[in-house]
């Protein structure tokens, strides 16, 4: 449960490579996750126009009901998060169904996460898009500094600079639909 | 947490007298809790005219989320329930405000609850309103019989017929507008 503003990068990388270059920084391995997150869009707004997203990440029974704002800065994927803890992810969803929200997609990722001091650099591997890493850090302030910084590991990582905005759900949208991009 | 129909019958009445009834029953005491109720209502419908509902209930720091869907029978507050633990409460208004839901009003009541083979006599008195009798039970099929039984138990507990379907929302929000109704 947070209230904060995320400053978060996003990059097509190669694991092997990044791995070791994570090592070579001497970053803490902090574990590995598995994620299976359900995307919902609101009846009276779209999500893909107003730059929020609503999810449940399932955590066994019970889950996590997530809400994400629009998008504060043109560079980075910063943006406010609401987070709280639910007891029944299904009867959660339920609700949101008959409240009129729709669900959208399915998006699961394997996080393999490394601290490189004040960052966290997970190491995603996404269901139907491969494999991606994120620099990402907390804030309750002003976040410009910690976007330079993030930018600095970045290139000592040896990652392009070239940042993705889109989230895995639009990436998982845009290949189901090239279309209509 | 629970999905079912909640078969519901509301009138005034006085608690004092009620209260001898119930003895003579030989009615099992159930205790005493005191609600806390905040209600939202939807940005893309008027949960006043599509007769739903969607409530916090706090408990402590935690608290509960329902959904109440419209009534299903002209006579008594019969309908569909969803609810969810929430760990934080707080944090649950806090992602429905930013959905576009509204507050629209605290509920505070203290109930003292009754068993009467199958039903749950509740004396609610709630704040700015009196003091209400509320005969419940729940089922996961037809209801009509069970409907039917819960007439007789108002009759037995010397109660008027004439229920209130109207919910204690509903009657705080005439009573605040009068000229509204």
């Amino acid at each position: 449960m947070r209230v904060m503003i995320e400053v978060e990068l996003k990059v097509r990388a190669d694991h092997a490579q990044v791995r070791r270059a994570l090592q070579r920084l001497g970053a803490q391995p902090l574990g590995v996750e598995w994620d299976e997150d359900l995307y919902f869009n609101a009846p009276h707004r779209d999500f893909r126009q107003s730059d929020e997203a609503l999810r449940i990440r399932v955590r066994g029974r019970g889950g996590i009901l997530t809400y994400k704002g629009p998008k504060l800065d043109p560079g980075s994927k910063t943006r406010e998060e609401l987070e709280v803890e639910v007891r029944d992810w299904q009867r959660l969803r339920d609700i949101l169904l008959k409240l009129g929200f729709g669900e959208v997609a399915w998006v699961r990722k394997r996080r393999e996460r490394f601290r490189v001091d004040p960052f966290v650099v997970a190491l995603d591997l996404v269901e139907g898009l491969g494999e991606f890493v994120e620099v990402e850090a907390e804030s309750d302030g002003p976040f410009e500094d910690l976007l330079t910084r993030a930018k600095e590991l970045l290139r000592s990582l040896g990652l392009p600079q070239e940042t993705i905005r889109r989230s895995y759900l639009e990436l998982l949208l845009e290949r189901e639909q090239p279309e209509n991009i």
